[in-house]
């Protein structure tokens, strides 16, 4: 990404704001349900929109179908929001090949040796909004992304300490003490991956969309497997959480309008055109109104953490940049996010204001090391959209999921039927086990990953 | 601070980038040590200067001279690093007048009452750079900015909710509720206050540099004791640290080209005019050479926490933005801190390049509620300079402290004492208590606030 890139892309006058010369129209991007669902039963697509909602289906893998690590999955539709369960989800092995590195001339003949593996899992969720393609294009590409980027890198990740030369070749004799005084090690190159997969697939996703004359964007949550650790890439509001007898970690923050605030109005404060003169980037704790002009009112700018009064001008009664409270929080009056993928032409509804020079593709990457985990049987990491904690506490969650498990030993399905029931505990079902009725409109996903099996060949991929 | 400020302070052809009209020169900010050190027994000024590193005096305040709370205070000079000691302190009273609110129009007429206080205190430290002029301007007036922003919004403190006015008319019915909602409390009103008094002191401190043609910046850390609450606000690599006798709290953290290095690339990706082509935004294990060129390094960009590997360039041999490791760390080759007070005039050496545009003026609050503390009698707060936690760390202080305070009971001077006794602590004498002899060369300045007797009459101010 070259550093006028932001400008051209996103300011008046840029040279990318021009229309490009017309291609010819891709194909749209066809709904389908994530492929591990294949067998379980449902169909695919608008068979799903005939639901009602008392009776939309819970739909999870066929009994034959292993998850990687014996993972449980399950996914519903939302309550008629839309016409397509604009959630999607993939999993499966991460086989990064070794590349044999020659002399840099040499770069175009590397042997690709195929029988050396680095193996890994990755599971994914991603949300989508404005249609199902992103998401769908999303579930169809990162992975590939990733294995692409740790494919580049996978050299300094087998070395016990990356080299600060990927090609081993030692130009200043002090090179390992200047990597160990900066503490990289391995397990930054795997996250740098993560960020620069993210947004090699944002950018996949933005030609895409284009090509095909659709839109959207999505969410993404991924957790990958490699070398004894889990990492956890997180863009949006999804969440994943590690649930152990004594223990309730979470893996993921969510990036919302909310709690990327000072970001977003920092943005607005150094490109204020990005506003274009119909919002104002302040924030106040409802919108002003002309009653309120002239008076000292709570307000809070891009650095600010806690609030002041400022007297109420003409210019403060404009739409706020950030506004709403909680899960209404919408960044530009439109969008609840604000990272995750695509979204490349969305626009404020009647105007030419841009969302995405405010958001963000890049993940935030938490690494749980599995290896120096006491693992026990019932320790599990659960992903899933936010339909699921609009109305589950991580704590509830846990006490379902300890709950569920110590009974359901011998069944070798029980992390599926797991994610079945806190699907469930999200319909407001007279038996749902938080006996609460909080009630999910939203399409849910959900993975449930057992801990304690990894590696133990119980993956079916 | 109006939104199109940043590129016409800052950007090439900016309004501001002219000279202004030449103006009186005032004359330039006296040299002193804090007023709470006089009658301590040595003088302000160069006196200092012709001290041997071995024979550097530890001064505190007089005997007769309590602090607020009984606190204590030491300070020595650098090693012959600078002429003068740039560290400053102050500390105080905080008086907060009430003003009783007429309708918008009688503003000016306002009646102030001067008998009605809300009583606070306050503790602060300054380390300059640069010569001693900003730290000195800080010391002088940065209680005084506090002061005007707590008064501008007091009403709103001592209200059982802060108000969506200020004047306390409701204009909407449902305004406590917005406010309840955003879950806006009395303390985020000091937090605003704090943020807004340190920009408004660093924006003194540039007008008087300027009319006095000094330069320079400093750090600032400060203690506020409000209602019950202790707010720390800082800005730059001071410290403070809370010592229990169970317990050891950072109440603070620092502020460096490396805490900062994302917000800091950030910006020269947005603006990469900012370095005029002479620097790299970049980051590398270190600075990169001709024999480089083609290889593939790590390296590290503003969106990433991770590392990974790119194909060096030409432009990569530049000089990193932010460059070292630790303690040498520095902005632009230039600078080690990235928040603090001052420094409007600093340049690279011999370019035209700025380093303010990378500086915040802005501090991190952190609040301790003293008052939900079962305070016993040694629990204390340490404020001090880098110069100090250069050679101990917040264990070893925290080991001397609980060391100390017990057996010094009875002596009312103990808290100066104790601050004496860290001070000795990093000029690795024989008797050093650490035993470790790590010495400091740095100016070292520390506050030892008791917190067990807050509020019981032992201040002397």
């Amino acid at each position: 990404m070259s550093a006028g890139w932001f400008r051209r892309r996103f300011l008046p006058g840029g040279l990318l704001s021009a229309p490009g010369p017309s291609r010819p129209r891709a194909s749209p991007v066809p709904y389908r349900r994530p492929r591990f669902l294949r067998g379980s039963g449902s169909g695919p697509g608008p068979a799903d929109a005939s639901r009602r909602p008392d009776a939309r289906p819970v739909r999870s893998p066929a009994r034959g179908r292993a998850l990687p690590w014996n993972a449980g999955y399950a996914e519903i539709i939302n309550a008629e929001k839309s016409e397509f369960n604009e959630d999607q989800a993939s999993c499966g092995k991460l086989c990064i090949r070794r590349c044999e590195f020659g002399a840099e001339e040499d770069q175009e003949w590397l042997t690709l040796c195929p029988e050396e593996f680095l193996t890994g899992h990755y599971w994914a969720l991603f949300d989508g909004h404005g249609g199902p393609a992103a998401a769908i294009l999303a579930a169809n590409t990162l992975h590939s992304c990733l294995r692409r980027q740790l494919e580049a890198v996978v050299e300094g990740m087998v070395a016990a300490q990356p080299p600060m030369h990927l090609s081993g070749h030692c130009i200043c004799p002090s090179d390992p003490q200047f990597v160990e005084e900066k503490g990289i090690r391995a397990e930054d190159l795997v996250i740098g991956a993560l960020e620069s997969a993210f947004q090699e697939c944002d950018e996949v996703i933005g030609r895409e969309l284009e090509a095909s004359g659709q839109v959207g964007g999505c969410t993404a949550l991924v957790a990958v497997s490699l070398q004894g650790k889990l990492y956890v890439a997180n863009a949006g509001d999804s969440r994943a959480i590690l649930v152990r007898r004594d223990e309730v970690r979470p893996l993921s923050s969510e990036f919302t309008p909310e709690t990327e605030r000072q970001r977003i109005q920092q943005l607005a404060f150094v490109y204020p055109e990005l506003l274009a003169g119909e919002f104002t980037r302040l924030e106040f704790p409802r919108r002003l109104k002309g009653d309120d002009l002239g008076q000292k009112v709570l307000f809070r700018d891009h650095h600010m953490s806690g609030w002041g009064y400022k007297c109420v001008e003409k210019s403060d009664l404009k739409y706020p940049l950030i506004h709403g409270q909680g899960r209404q929080a919408r960044l530009l009056g439109t969008l609840a996010v604000s990272r995750g993928l695509g979204d490349h032409q969305l626009r404020v509804l009647d105007t030419d204001i841009q969302l995405k020079p405010f958001l963000l593709s890049v993940p935030q990457v938490t690494v749980l090391d599995v290896d120096q985990l006491e693992l026990q049987e019932e320790d599990v990491v659960v992903m899933a959209t936010d339909g699921l904690w609009d109305v589950l506490s991580n704590e509830q969650v846990a006490r379902l999921v300890r709950s569920f498990l110590p009974g359901n030993r011998e069944d070798p399905h029980r992390f599926s039927e797991l994610a079945k029931m806190l699907i469930h505990s999200t319909q407001g079902k007279d038996g749902s086990p938080t006996g609460e009725g909080q009630v999910s409109y939203d399409d849910v996903s959900v993975f449930v990953i057992p801990l304690h099996s990894h590696g133990q060949g119980s993956s079916g991929h």
